[in-house]
């Protein structure tokens, strides 16, 4: 996180109504479900949304009202334990499987945390007592918030999507087509510097900026769709072995997968379960719910490869992203001169950089403050309820 | 079930009272939760409470309005696919584990499909058209929903139970002291017949009515405390081997258990969840939430045994019983003579007819109707979540 | 096991003739196998042929020498721990499914074990010295063996049958034929003596001889054959889920079973390993290597069923047996008056008495003191690498 | 590997030589076993010892001997089905986790094998018929069996040493330790070649050299050693989860582990397992055995950090090494320009690129010819069987 900050009238304001936005945005992804519909965890990666809900609430609390609001009364001391997620730091918590059998407390409970923790929160702002360090974490609440905004779409539409009855949710976050052709961008070797420069907010791993050296590559102009990735099953790709990972294809044989998460062949057709409902596949479209393992198979039968994080950083300005998490070529690694913030914040980032893929741009889902070419996003490699893209590349 | 019926029609009227009654009961149970408490699946023996609502209701329309009721439409075609249970004869059915993440329809679309089913079922029934047989189904659809209805007690005390907030659900199903002193009932060797004899309604497993021979025994006048059972964990039973089974010694060693379910040790005293919340453990009741593993380990200890469930049936008519399902010597087994009903009923009893361990009697949350000297309810040894305590015999 | 017992000089040079000739046995039944045979275990219910031939020795040098033998030194105090198997009250054992990794001892040091063992016991019944109690674990001991050799001729083949050259074993262990028509045997209602009356050996789980009370039946005079159990596999008797436990479906989905165990379907024809490798499946020959739960769904294919273990016991002086244990319809209990021996050897029987059914009879690789009617052998219902076979009954 | 290759007659000589020395070798490494030892597969990475013998034979003869010895006949066909490790282009294999369970071929015909086999590729070298891409095949033979004698050294290690009686192996592969003191080696910023570059035998994922950026960096000039990591243990290191990746962490918990493998703590004081046997940990040797989880907490704990594999190969002149394979914190992934091998050779290394973690160096155990800077050993990050040790690194 940059070191310093300057606070004026007006840079202040925006934070506040930023929060603002960002506690509504969340209510409102939330606000097509039933009560029902946010209990389940039908896998270990989808956390209930009524987690998500208090849970981002609890971290406002527990970083931010507890340690700066003077005199803070803690809404519910049982809702530190529901809600933490991994900050061992920060005492005991449910464990991840167990989130789903919570049906306590109810979602409207929740609403009432919710809205407890937003007027206590601004009421601190508004007080003009809040320190610098305050509103850095108060910055970090945001992005945090954010980043769970975009689970939640995700863990709905798994929870959705896998409903016997596949029903509607509504019409945001939709997909569009990229009506441009596809082109190579070629790129040339030499040094290129990796990593946020500027004074907004980043996360720790984005920060130790640095060089790399890159060979010569070129990166296609947009997204592989769903009409190549049609022909390449068609191909009999999902039973060829040489396309694979030795890991990805013990998980097709394990999964017995031959499709995307949410495709359904189904009468002589392809159908797949999107927030609109079940609907043929459009060709034209990018190929999203893929996981690295199908991404790597697919540049495998093209004869391509997938670009590493360097490589799609340094030509980011060159083509047009955002609509969909790329794969990179990269595992998620430190930067060198990586640090871990103090504290339960160090959690953050820094322990998970070992067994997960880098994936590079961003989603239709994704807050636009979370838009930016360094921003590092990582999953595991057989991730597929993410809102996941290929782009390919090629040595020169 | 009995060949014969007459039907009068104060008996007929006194049918379709118990069918109202039925119904109403069934939501009265659920009343107390919220739309949230109706949707999880903590461990596969426990079916989400809308689970049960449904398929109680399912099951009328499967096998009585469907066949009987003339020009009958199905309410919703996915619901006879979600909320069959193991009707294999009856067509595809969600997988079990799967129950809980079916968070649709939401609890308030099955109260419509329930208030739907029932009053087709009462129009049925009013038109004067209802043959012997749709009666004889009625009457087994009365009796599913209401051991569905005991279930539904168990399975909700085991999810509010498992919510770290330990919530109140009230007062209903309160288990009573059993004001007398212990003493033993002497049972003469002989011939005894065993199985339902009677023309009122009785399931498949109690009928082959048919002679046993006992050897002389002893058996309880009352069912082991709470404050017995504390003795017993005292002496340090749950880690001496030689009184279990050697699968019951395992299932203690994998699932860490030191007490009946329910039971926290907390500042130098037991306490156990009742449906009344978190409260101290009163000696003086009977213990119950026991696994057959634990019952047969408490007997070994007092140097007796449990009594078969043949003991148990001869003798019943000479002590008090039905607050609680009593675990029997006995595994379920068929009755000399034991007929499957034909169809899709005939899987009602007969294929779990191994691996499971007899109990007799009846619980706080058992319908009248099935409190009988000859119901046979069964289990498999390692349930916990279950209404069941221990009656000690002795062989003479 | 009796509680008196004469020991004239005849009786005493008869049991070291037998315990001689049964040391003898067991290293002739691993007499065909290479070093490395002796090694895997490739279930948990299988054990490594050297483990048996070690845990066997173990048996009477703790349990016999140790007490009885003054001045006896311990072999080799690894061994106590490496080859005890279930006796808790005996110290840390290993556990039963790590025995396939333990290479050392080699089965050289192993048989030197058993003579110095061997010779041990012979001085210790040469000295004159032994007591009563001792020649009773002597005798019990022997018993143990057989039970043992029983155990490593399953074993054997189970390891040998699943390497995937089919290796031949040799011809000891032949099944024959029953040269006989099936006719049925009425058995009349009345009240039987069950359980062992005599004063030779018998196990703890045969006493308690006492009386039942049997409703009028028939049962079979001959083996269920492969011709037979071809028919019904033929008729699709795998995949109709009305012929099955529910337990039992489950068991062959999860398998996906469609025959008894080592049989192959190849170029339209079945084959089956026996001990003299791969051979076609010869149709009058005894079926063996079924389940309980296969067993259960012919006798329903059928129209019939098992005969309960009292059923058989009481009519076995009527037909031939001994050459294929018997699933019957009993599980495995406590009969009235049942008395635990004292001490570790009181975990030998007792302790097994759940999710277990009984086998009536004898097999091919039964020592002949283990054939005797009142014998009660058990195994959980899934088991299918034992000798076993179906003999069917019906009420009359 | 090198496109082009002369073979004047000297280098053929030495290749033969190398061809025998190899075969010769193996059958050294397992001179010391008991035939039951080359049977037992205790976790799924480690393999019998007598798997590797025939699998290492079994390549020969499946990609040199059939391809190449005209009218050759395959020795046994089952062992192409037995002895195939995972090329899926080479047909069916036995399951890994299975091997383990074949007995069947004994040792001895495995030597039969092995002996035949190098029989018949001497005489089809002495032919002088063999061609260029026969050689190339031969040379990955050998490299591919030295890589199994390393593979076998391990096994072997931990199939002795998880025997409850620790046997002694005797004194090859000793380790010894690095007399000197520990500096820091300073490296300034720069641009590196990575990769192999020579004309001798290299694997594929070595080839694709190329430049890499590295930032100034300082590297350690010796390893770490079982004293630092015996202080690392005391610091309660094992139950502090902040220097864990959050996926170590878990592996902690569930396997229970508070030290390297083979490490028990007995009396006070820290043993080992060693191929001598038992005995006292020397502070003074490398710490081995440690997984990437180990390698990266012990260096969050003294604040450093892992070298990639970039910045070791670029310091590797400037250091010794050799002893033990070390943790880099690079992930193993294609150098750009990667290309497989066709056919089933190119089943080699690529398939492998996720999901594991880069060791450069090389053991005790390693082949000389396997020991040069640019070598890429792999394996996922926590494996703890393979000879393995940890270097330091700091960024300036």
């Amino acid at each position: 996180m940059p070191t310093e900050l300057s606070q004026p009238e007006t840079i202040f304001q925006a934070m506040v109504q930023k929060f603002k936005d960002c506690r509504r945005q969340t209510e409102q992804i939330c606000a097509p479900l039933t009560p029902e519909d946010h209990v389940p965890q039908p896998i270990v990666d989808v956390s209930p949304p009524k987690w998500h809900l208090a849970h981002s609430t609890w971290f406002f609390e527990q970083f931010l009202l507890g340690p700066y609001k003077s005199g803070y009364k803690v809404y519910n001391t049982d809702f530190a334990y529901l809600f933490n997620s991994y900050y061992n730091n920060a005492g005991e918590r449910v464990l991840r499987p167990n989130r789903g059998l919570m049906s306590r407390p109810p979602v409207k409970e929740i609403m009432d945390f919710r809205s407890h923790v937003t007027e206590e929160v601004l009421e601190l702002l508004s007080s003009g007592n809040a320190v610098t360090e305050a509103l850095e974490i108060l910055k970090l609440g945001i992005h945090h918030e954010q980043q769970h905004q975009e689970l939640l779409v995700y863990d709905i539409k798994y929870i959705l999507g896998h409903q016997p009855t596949f029903p509607v949710y509504g019409d945001s976050f939709v997909l569009k087509a990229e009506n441009q052709e596809f082109s190579w961008i070629r790129m040339e070797e030499g040094i290129y510097e990796i990593g946020y420069s500027g004074d907004e907010f980043c996360y720790d791993n984005e920060l130790g900026r640095h060089r790399v050296f890159l060979e010569p590559y070129q990166i296609g102009s947009k997204l592989v769709t769903n009409g190549e990735f049609m022909e390449f099953i068609a191909s009999g790709a999902y039973s060829d072995f040489n396309l694979w990972h030795a890991d990805g294809w013990d998980y097709l044989q394990k999964n017995k997968l031959e499709a995307p998460l949410y495709w359904h062949y189904t009468k002589g057709e392809w159908y797949h379960y999107t927030l609109n409902g079940l609907v043929p596949v459009d060709p034209s479209l990018p190929v999203q719910h893929v996981s690295m393992y199908e991404a790597y198979a697919f540049a495998e039968w093209k004869g391509l490869r997938l670009p590493t994080e360097f490589e799609w950083e340094a030509a980011a300005d060159r083509f047009s992203w955002g609509q969909l998490w790329e794969w990179t070529g990269s595992a998620y690694l430190p930067y060198p001169g990586f640090q871990k913030a103090p504290g339960a914040l160090g959690e953050y980032n820094g322990k998970f950089m070992i067994n997960q893929h880098v994936l590079r741009g961003a989603s239709a889902a994704t807050a636009p403050e979370h838009s930016r070419k360094s921003y590092r996003n990582f999953f595991a490699p057989a991730s597929r309820w993410i809102f996941s893209g290929i782009r390919l590349a090629q040595s020169l």
